[in-house]
């Protein structure tokens, strides 16, 4: 098959470049460490790079706006913005002079975010892989699998326990909020029910309960802060949320992690009447939101490297990519170690 | 990408034909009817065709005998033999004739078995997908993804609580016992150790007791039955064995399905020191191995046709195949709706 004879004869490292250095730039940079196939060798940033300061010693960093007088440097460009703001933007712009991978998240933006950046990549002859973190990303894939595989089923998907970064910012934004942090929690009762196989209706609410630990100004109305958020549209109106006040001391210790995590569930029958029940279950716990969303994106690097080097070019999702594609290992250490 | 344009537009039902009979074949049978682009259209036997009933109506059964008469008649064969007797001979034999599929699992040999069922569907010209199943099979697409996004981390693989067939078969061999039924059970505190990402280093027994119900021969001596099976090599000695012996109605009764299941987790770390820690599980919990490893095989056969309409030629694995080809979904349809 085309990777048969690519992979592990002489390839050299994948150069990785990233754009942007928050906490999934930071998450890109780890993850390059724990890959002996890949090197960090460029950090872009819109921050004045004389300002910024990396963990690891002795990669330069350059401005976003000279990203073009690199593009012969770097085999593959981590794109790690945000995806409300950054990204839709981002991506399609320099995804016709560099590999890209990006995490974009928004997920009923897919199919536009896919044509824009499948356009540019095109255009440039370069191959993009979007939307690879966990979910979009793994989950997906879980889910896709699971729906090829039972045909005749119920999907559910449970996130949490784990902070949301969205909702967390959603309370800054109200007036007297100082500092918030918001978990996301799968109602145990509804999980279980799913993962018995009584294929429950299951509303926003049945779902997911949200928890809210808020710093409030000295002298701050937490009764009028405790309405905005339990009432806030969108964001917490449709669930139970709970609501604590703790001081920025509390918050600092206590919730300074980015923990996040959850299941994909798929629950199907088979047989000549549906007499057999079946349910596949892919579950994460991750002490680290971006630092696991860099190891994905780190893999995809690698099979964006790999397909560029065989002359593709376009747009691709993790559904389009061979999960061989992913690894470092050839396909027939692959088939005798992990098969 | 290579399937944008061949997924929907017009692509005829995929033309299944199934050789053997038994659980697996009347698993890929049921499968078939679940999914609206396969047609089952023709059984293979070494039976006399004469003497087999099939679930379906109107399917017609030929002796395997006369495979090669039929070999523009179906697009996709489907193996259903053993791995131990059938399968490595059966696969090269027809890999020329046909794009096939198959379920082979005796996992030290599949290096062997790639080889020479991929130089056969290479002399045909056709595609053949191998090891398509749990495990292997979709538990190792769950080890590969999960190997390539935490690199720094250990692997678990759990079976059960579900019959095996070949620990079952064993037991059938020993003098004296008339039916056998063995399940494999994950010991329960091991498997939460691992959840708790404690990576402990588990023996053979630590990992999997085996609980065996035997039908003995009336004035059987069932004390040596017993001690047949917990000392027997391989398959028992090395685990915590029960022997319960009942009567030929309780297990007609009691252990009449062929349920299985188990989980693969990985426990990695990730961070400037290994600081953050992550769990990845996938798991399966099947009322029916036949009839849940039926629908790997079907969507696999799917994916085998594509890649065969393509143009492509070879022996796969799951490995080497984007998710997307096992899907009846277009692509766009796949990123609108599973992403």
């Amino acid at each position: 098959m085309e990777n048969e004879h690519k992979k592990g004869n002489g390839m050299t490292k994948t150069r990785i470049g990233i754009l942007g250095y928050g906490n999934l730039g930071r998450g890109v940079e780890l993850a390059c460490r724990q890959n002996d196939d890949m090197e960090l060798v460029a950090l872009f940033t819109r921050r004045d790079p004389a300002t910024v300061k990396m963990l690891t010693q002795g990669v330069p960093v350059y401005a976003a706006a000279d990203l073009p007088a690199h593009a012969n440097d770097v085999d593959v460009l981590v794109l790690c913005g945000g995806s409300a703001n950054d990204l839709p933007k981002q991506t399609p712009a320099v995804a016709g002079l560099f590999n890209v991978v990006d995490s974009f998240d928004t997920h009923a933006n897919i199919p536009e975010h896919f044509a824009a950046v499948d356009e540019a990549a095109r255009a440039g002859g370069k191959v993009a892989i979007i939307s690879a973190g966990w979910d979009p990303g793994m989950f997906s894939i879980a889910r896709l699998y699971a729906n090829c595989i039972l045909p005749d089923g119920k999907d559910y998907t449970f996130w949490g326990r784990g902070v949301s970064q969205g909702h967390s910012d959603a309370i800054r934004r109200i007036p007297g909020v100082v500092d918030a942090r918001q978990y996301t929690v799968p109602v145990p009762a509804s999980l279980q029910a799913v993962r018995n196989g009584e294929n429950p209706d299951l509303s926003t609410r049945q779902k997911h309960t949200r928890e809210c630990y808020v710093v409030a100004e000295e002298g701050a109305d937490k009764t009028a802060i405790t309405q905005a958020i339990v009432t806030m549209p969108n964001y917490f109106a449709d669930y139970d949320t709970t609501v604590e006040f703790i001081s920025q001391e509390e918050l600092n210790r206590d919730h300074a992690g980015i923990p996040h995590g959850g299941s994909v569930i798929r629950t199907g029958v088979t047989g000549d009447n549906g007499e057999s029940q079946h349910t596949i279950e892919y579950s994460l716990k991750l002490d680290s939101n971006p630092e696991f969303t860099g190891g994905v994106l780190c893999a995809c690097a690698r099979a964006a490297h790999r397909l560029s080097a065989e002359g593709q070019i376009g747009c691709r999702t993790l559904f389009d990519i061979a999960p061989s594609y992913l690894s470092a290992k050839s396909s027939d250490q692959l088939r005798a170690s992990m098969l």
